[in-house]
């Protein structure tokens, strides 16, 4: 048996989110799916990020067992021709049985994607989230400033979530304009339920000046959804890459 | 009686095209009916830029009569909120009855977008035309070089044109890399049936070196489309600017 690593990208606009559920097509559905016919075998991934519905991913990472005699690098092209053409493996080999996508310390790197201007660009509408009131960049990095670090990000996480604790690490958050484009390129060693969309959401009210970029301090303190702003839409998100320390 | 003028950008992929047919549903007329409703006239817009099916826009043109009060500068909002969301008006203002889109003096500017890199990525392909062979950006650069000026491009239209001379000026082509994306940016003073995506075809295989970059000069002179080559994917193509002499 041999463990098979996947780099996954995929435009999430058409799915209920990676993971299986009973309601709707998942990106982990439609791969388990793939690679069961290709093998022969039933087969069910692990991914790394369960990105929510309409979530994008340039770089998710997703593993197999298998007892199939093609070749780990070979399986980007074999899997590539079976899916549909909003999913495509971006890279494929073998790893240690004892690699998981999701216990094996990372970093990952997600992007929150804002097109800010007076009228929508319809060719960027999946992709970005259009938000017309005029954004403050340098506002909006001070505000990001305070939420580096290792902090308790329970006003930044859903109520939903089911995380045994809220204390995260973000390594940097970068914010930058480009053209009409705002990116928000948040770096950490994990996420908690919905964190880099409220966080996306914050500084946005930060950059129209709704309260002071300090404030974000108070709001970490609070530990309470309630402090923090609303949680910004997910076709504006996209998770670019994990970086694992060994391998 | 007024004229209005409209910037229109457009997501082309579920159209068959700018202009009005039998077969399908267009920008056109889209616009038609969104404005008559509006107005309560039957409305006919004169677009300046025919695209194909599956081309977009950031900023076409289309002007139209009216005896509406409705300001000249009022029209982007109330159309907006009667378009799909895949056609978005930008801006519009009243112009002079004797502003025609197609005959008063202008330079128009396509963009061809290249996505080049080993695999797909799905956000990018209803927007990018996907292709894996790497591309030398110098040669294309070199190749594109010999079309700037006023040349006769019957070797680069489409044998189904209509147009009464195939004399054309280019004032430049930039061939750019920016990351995984190949961004070729003509500017002219007005293009054939199908001449932005045979340039861009031409110039792709120019990039994977199937012909010297000084070929395209005889191409030019053969005065036959069989001499250059395929038309590149409608995708890829989009109208980004027209800019008019006067006003």
């Amino acid at each position: 048996m041999k463990r098979i690593k996947l780099i996954v990208a995929y435009d999430g606009t058409n799915y209920s989110g990676w993971q299986v559920q009973n309601n709707g097509e998942t990106i982990e559905g439609v791969l388990n799916r793939a690679i069961s016919e290709l093998t022969g075998e039933e087969i069910t991934v692990i991914g790394a990020s369960r990105t929510d519905a309409g979530v994008h991913a340039l770089g998710n990472v997703a593993v197999f067992d298998t007892e199939s005699r093609i070749p780990g690098e070979k399986f980007v092209f074999a899997l590539n021709i079976r899916l549909p053409e909003d999913i495509r493996i971006q890279d494929s080999c073998e790893v240690p049985l004892d690699f998981h996508p999701r216990k094996c310390v990372s970093t990952k790197v997600y992007e929150y994607r804002i097109l800010n201007r007076k009228f929508e660009l319809p060719c960027e509408r999946y992709t970005s989230y259009f938000y017309h009131r005029p954004l403050d960049v340098e506002r909006m990095q001070k505000a990001a400033s305070y939420l580096v670090g290792e902090h308790d990000f329970k006003s930044f996480c859903s109520i939903h979530t089911q995380a045994l604790t809220t204390v995260r690490t973000i390594y940097s958050i970068d914010v930058d304009k480009c053209g009409d484009f705002i990116t928000i390129c948040v770096k950490g060693s994990g996420f908690l339920y919905n964190m880099v969309r409220i966080i996306a959401g914050t500084l946005i009210q930060a950059g129209i000046g709704a309260f002071p970029p300090e404030h974000v301090k108070e709001m970490l303190l609070a530990l309470d959804r309630q402090a923090a702003s609303q949680t910004a839409p997910a076709r504006g998100l996209r998770l670019v890459e994990i970086q694992y320390e060994k391998m």
